[in-house]
């Protein structure tokens, strides 16, 4: 059992230059508590005795801080300044005499980390995590026993990408006396050295196992924007994945939202009870309006306005409070613009209803004609971004420019595309943005948004209300004073939102929406193969939701192969009625190609057992319709 | 450590008599498995190695259970018809030479019980819990050191009721033997004898420990009513407790709602994904509509419609739906009376205005004068249950029956009061009552609904919808057809509700306002002790919120005295802008007046930090103002 750990916390950190001027990295605190003490408390947690810390730069206040642990102790590398994190570590060989965890001084890290390579049957192990995207990785080459071949930050120079190093290693005594041995003969001609150089350069001689754990979430600090980073997104994650909750049984949701959420934005909704109305909750919803606002547009010209509801409601709040006397135009190719249709025909609005293919694109040119003929003043134009009815994409930058031209007010739901499909609401000309806390955010219904050009909500205020718990200027303006929701908001599910916004942020919307696109692309190859068809040309599609024309055989029937496929924990989804007869598969939320693949073999099996394919010629394997 | 377990199964069960025709009482089966199964799980997993079953009725089926689980050995009881329970025990005296654990066959408990008793440093322990109020009972009665002194059925045999028999014992051998003589000296005479009997019969003899847990869920199953409940409520409540989560910090919400929770309805939110238009989810709304009508009405005559929304949402859904052409009288005495008037007037209304004051009863007369004398129809009326600007609570009753008289249809905003204050909808003459999830039925926020009189509901269907999201007919028709929410749901919470409701089952509306009611007496009583007066009457006051005149004292701050309790961990409330200077404290939520009595404390501290209470005089204890 290793009982050491050594923590390497020579360097100036001189990339964080304002933050280390009288403090050493390690010494950067989040939550109140320096991240050094934080990993110190974690290694004292899994059981680790003795920690000794290569110190240098401001080496006192390391000393400073082994008066509190007597765990500590502290070795200084006198050379520190001119000498790399090999040299701190080759100067504690005569205090070490046992395998030992080798960590870095400015990293944030789940503590199961420690367990597992404590326990881990191999003596030398580098924990290595998925790609972070973080900038300054170390990327790992290993061969195909995962054993350590090279390390670099140029991903050029590998042959083959495995894994990221974390920074948390451990090493037997025998790997360490080899890596201090290769280091001295390297010495004399370059003292700055890293200890992952040294790594590199004795793997042929021992064997370093290379231990990936894919979601790991950690990270090194390495200048301004990993802290910003850290303090964000990876410290809450961090904190909450620490808790070990108990995993929650997996579905698989294919339909268009609610979406499979991960575990950590359910226990996210486990919270000390709270009143909505105390300051402590309004930071807590400010955080929330100010980065879902940050991922379409710039906070300083745009409002996010939140609601208790659902997407319609946020919708609804839009329609009914920003339309003035002059007329609306609605773009209705699906069942959510003929929604709209049916909320401005409710509060009797002036509008005009477009009407378009539910599966093929807008033809711009008719709507501009449709807008320059018209006989009243059009002053809002409203369009759904993603039509979940067939999964077709409408473009909202060439509708944009055209309501730019036209002096009118867009109006986009973007219910099923934002936090996957990119938007930028300047460039688009978008005024308002309606979305909902279920679909691509990961996070639990409940909580929907409008995302308002600043100037244009502002000029709704006196605009008769037509309602009051959707109005949208008064829920604005309410939350602007007071940092609170106008009406009792869903306390838990928008701590949820704020958790599932870290994840989102962690992820990022463009690889969020490579992971969908890779998710869609297994989905539209595989029912192919399968001899199916979908309904909206592949250039139109959305890679979010594909309606899927069912399979002409007299033996099919929806509610059969949804009950074949609820039962082995996967939801798939019936088609709208009123267009050509399809089944819907959305590939949204926290899934991934493999659960594509899966159920295409399900879907494979379900047609044979129809009947719709041929019964499987067990010899050869796959047989095609 | 104890390693072997005893389960009595000789009786008929003969109170479920259908139930128990085939099968003895312990292989009814709940969620698809036997609860005696259930309880051998629970053994095994605790350690158990070997469980002696006294079987008797139907022995068979208990020896085919033991082909499989390997730990079982049955012996039967011959006379199981003519003898009791102590004569199936006494009958195993040759099977036992050890300490054992002792149950009834017909118990579902928690799973905790078991290691409590096992690791109990005494030998004789009876696990006993709080009351349960279930019927048919076992109340215990103890001396000062927890020692049972008497057992009964009846509570006015007992001198003092310590708590109740949950039919789960450790006994030692030597206790064992010590029942065994007694009862064999009873026999001739009595074969009937209870082992409960034979307990209190040796209590003399021997130091029989009772262990109360008061919180334990357990139940015992005789009757109809027995297994009603089980399955309902108890089960449900079981299964989340043994999955043994980790507590949360408690925080003592005394604001209006949100109130506290308990850490199951907390937990309740953790489920896999669903879609929430899969069947499993329409069942899991069903129940919820079904249950939250139970509470005040006949669901024959009494509809519920859930909304995703704050109960303003509610109220507004229900003013904007129902009411056609005609007039609606709203009784303004506070600001949800006024929120009512402001809803009316945004959606033009023919409404009026029936002002009276916040802190007094409503003038029945002057009102129905105003109804009398009105020129115009007024076909619905709308009043506020229980005002939280004040506490004042309005006679809906009387109200309810000057409605009868007029033909009017009434409608409450039950808000605060649902839950707590009992409410029968056809006695009170109510159409349409409205509440949320997050007050009374101590549930997480973001789900309200209304509860209407059906007939009514239905005859609102020609009203020409001013709204869409909200519209009730409209979300109500859908549910009907569909047992789908019109738009999506907010899934989390309403598993959370449906636990909340489990709970408010178990422990009963009436108790539930005994409790509150209890908390509120001490809040009045210490307000009073520390100089402090209150704004209604006393016998105005809906016990649920009090608005407490602020101290006359320069140095008092509202902000500062709620910093100091929330540093605490209690948050209390502001008072309401517009009437006299007050603040806030409801007695709601998951708390008891153990917490209020805290509360007083703390209050007492701050009245004597700002100088309106004099320093305490450390020698005399407390000093009055």
């Amino acid at each position: 059992m290793v009982k050491k750990a050594v923590i390497l916390a020579g360097g100036m950190g001189s990339r964080l230059r304002e933050r280390t001027k009288d403090h050493p990295k390690g010494f950067i605190k989040i939550d109140n508590l320096s991240i050094v003490e934080q990993s110190i408390l974690k290694l004292i947690e899994a059981g680790i005795e003795t920690i000794i810390i290569g110190t240098g730069y401001l080496s006192e206040q390391y000393d400073q801080l082994s008066l509190k642990y007597p765990q500590i102790q502290c070795v200084r590398n006198n050379d520190y300044e001119h000498t790399g994190s090999m040299y701190t570590l080759c100067n504690l060989k005569n205090h070490v005499s046992e395998d030992f965890l080798l960590l870095e001084s400015d990293l944030i890290y789940e503590k199961k980390a420690l367990g597992i390579l404590i326990n881990h049957k191999e003596r030398d192990v580098i924990l290595a995590s998925g790609f972070t995207h973080s900038n300054d990785e170390v990327f790992i080459e290993t061969d195909e026993n995962n054993l350590l071949v090279n390390m670099s930050k140029n991903s050029g120079e590998l042959k083959d990408l495995h894994s990221e190093l974390t920074g948390i290693t451990k090493l037997s005594i025998e790997t360490f006396k080899v890596m201090c041995d290769f280091a001295e003969s390297i010495f004399p001609e370059n003292k700055q050295l890293d200890y992952e150089t040294a790594l590199v350069g004795i793997s042929s001689q021992r064997n370093i196992y290379v231990h990936k754990l894919q979601d790991f979430v950690w990270c090194e600090i390495d200048n301004e924007d990993h802290l910003l980073r850290a303090e964000k997104y990876i410290y809450p994650m961090i904190t909450l994945k620490d808790k070990n909750f108990p995993p929650v049984k997996r579905n698989v949701l294919l339909n268009p939202g609610p979406a499979t959420t991960t575990d950590t934005v359910k226990y996210a909704q486990i919270v000390p009870d709270i009143c909505p109305r105390e300051e402590e909750f309004g930071a807590v919803m400010e955080t929330i309006t100010g980065e879902l606002t940050r991922l379409v547009a710039n906070p300083d010209n745009y409002s996010c306005v939140l609601f208790g509801g659902s997407g319609t409601a946020a919708v609804e709040s839009t329609l009914s409070s920003v339309i003035g006397n002059d007329a609306v135009l609605i773009i209705n190719n699906g069942a959510y613009g003929k929604r709209m249709c049916q909320i401005a025909k409710t509060y009797n609005l002036n509008y005009i209803e477009y009407n378009s293919s539910s599966y093929e694109a807008i033809d711009l040119l008719s709507l501009e004609q449709t807008i320059q003929h018209c006989s009243k003043k059009i002053s809002h134009l409203c369009v759904v971004h993603n039509e979940t009815t067939t999964g077709l994409l409408n473009d909202i930058n060439a509708i944009g420019g055209l309501c730019k031209k036209h002096q009118i007010q867009l109006i986009v739901d973007a219910m099923s595309s934002f936090a996957a499909i990119p938007i930028d609401m300047d460039v688009m000309n978008i005024s308002y943005l309606v979305a909902s806390s279920n679909k691509n955010l990961q996070a639990m219904a409940g909580v929907s948004f409008v995302i308002a050009r600043t100037e244009d909500l502002d000029n709704t205020e006196h605009i008769p209300a037509r309602n009051f718990y959707l109005h949208l200027y008064s829920q604005y303006k309410y939350f602007l004073e007071t940092k609170q929701m106008r009406f009792t908001p869903p306390v838990q599910t928008l701590y949820a939102l704020k958790q599932a916004i870290v994840e989102l942020n962690i992820e990022g919307i463009k690889r969020r929406y490579e992971r969908y696109s890779k998710a869609w692309e297994v989905l539209i190859n595989g029912i192919t193969q399968l001899g199916l068809t979908y309904l909206v040309q592949k250039e139109h599609q959305s890679k979010i939701i594909t309606a899927i024309v069912e399979p002409s055989i007299e033996t099919y029937k929806f509610e059969e192969m949804h009950d074949y496929f609820y039962r082995k924990g996967y939801t798939i989804y019936p088609g709208k009625p009123g267009i050509e007869d399809t089944f819907r598969i959305a590939n949204i939320g926290d899934i991934t190609c493999k659960d594509m693949e899966l159920f295409i073999t399900m879907l494979e099996n379900y047609l044979r057992s129809i009947g719709y394919l041929p019964e499987r010629n067990e010899k050869n394997g796959f047989s095609k319709a």
